[in-house]
């Protein structure tokens, strides 16, 4: 353990790679793994959807849950196809600048 | 700059929460803060589209930004309600450990 | 069944508003209206994300088994806010025109 | 207009058809075509999460809007796809019957 990233995220990317290719019944990600792309989609859309419900209700302890299924699933999708949080984060650092998000946004339309 | 926050989530969230109350017309996030709840929820959910479509066309640096655009709007989230990304992590911390996920996951059928 | 409505969507209509208050065990749609309209919700969420999977497997005949989960629990939907296909018909004869829906497409943005 | 079909779903079907290939400057919905598949797909998860949106505010009149929105879009995928509004028909009049549809959502799990 003495080698586990010190953040979550990376250490859930971490985690959830080990998974791949591990016994179905052995967790609920190494099931998930093994059901595929879409089982993994389905659930990053139902998670989305949830998070909406959650911010409509107004309760922000259950948001942050929601939240929190939601980078999971993400998570797993990533590793799925082999790709982690560190990824992500460099695209966002890469966008970086208030200028740079703004412009992304803006060429989005 | 010497008192940002190391990690591009936590400066992303101070950011964002620095925009709120921004004139609409400064910047893309307060334009959205200033349209309120459902606009940025609607942003939620149209990234997690995006995000299997890019997953279901197998382009792995597409899926990258898709995630990245994700994340980005639920910090939009998060901010606008007040929260930020050290939440989500205490969240995601506080399930830590394999069975805790998984447990989880199985409580939420 | 001399006098149930012609049309499926109306038939479905009925059916699903008499299911309110059934005993849940005694059907998938009794359980749902028990279940209450947060879960409607995220079966309508579902269906969406697997409507968008099915059609970028460009697999015409799922694409229309999704359609058609879809419009159920959209009807399912409408009958717990004791509305019905008729309603939406309304709306839709309502825009008719294509200058209508155009007009509607254009003023939504 | 006396041929065309006495069902509003049935005569959307047909002019959203037409519109496939249109000059795209004609109409919202030749746009939609000619931007392509992911573009109707975008739109379809867009009106789903506005439909949801809707229902947590308890606007009955606003769901009634929102899941016309949502119909027409999938009309939309439809007449992309080179389907329309009767299959989707025949589809719900294949598994009627209330033990169709619990069947069917039974294994649908």
């Amino acid at each position: 353990m003495a080698d586990m990233p010190p953040d979550i995220l990376d250490r859930l990317s971490c985690l959830l790679a080990e998974r791949r290719g591990a016994d179905p019944g052995s967790s609920y990600v190494a099931k998930l793994h093994h059901k595929g792309l879409d089982a993994i989609l389905k659930k990053v859309g139902e998670e989305a959807t949830e998070t909406v419900m959650a911010a409509k209700d107004g309760d922000r302890e259950h948001v942050v849950r929601e939240v929190a299924d939601l980078w999971f699933h993400t998570l797993v999708l990533l590793a799925h196809l082999d790709l982690d949080a560190a990824a992500v984060r460099r695209e966002l650092e890469h966008r970086e600048g208030v200028s740079g998000h703004d412009e992304k946004a803006s060429r989005a339309g």
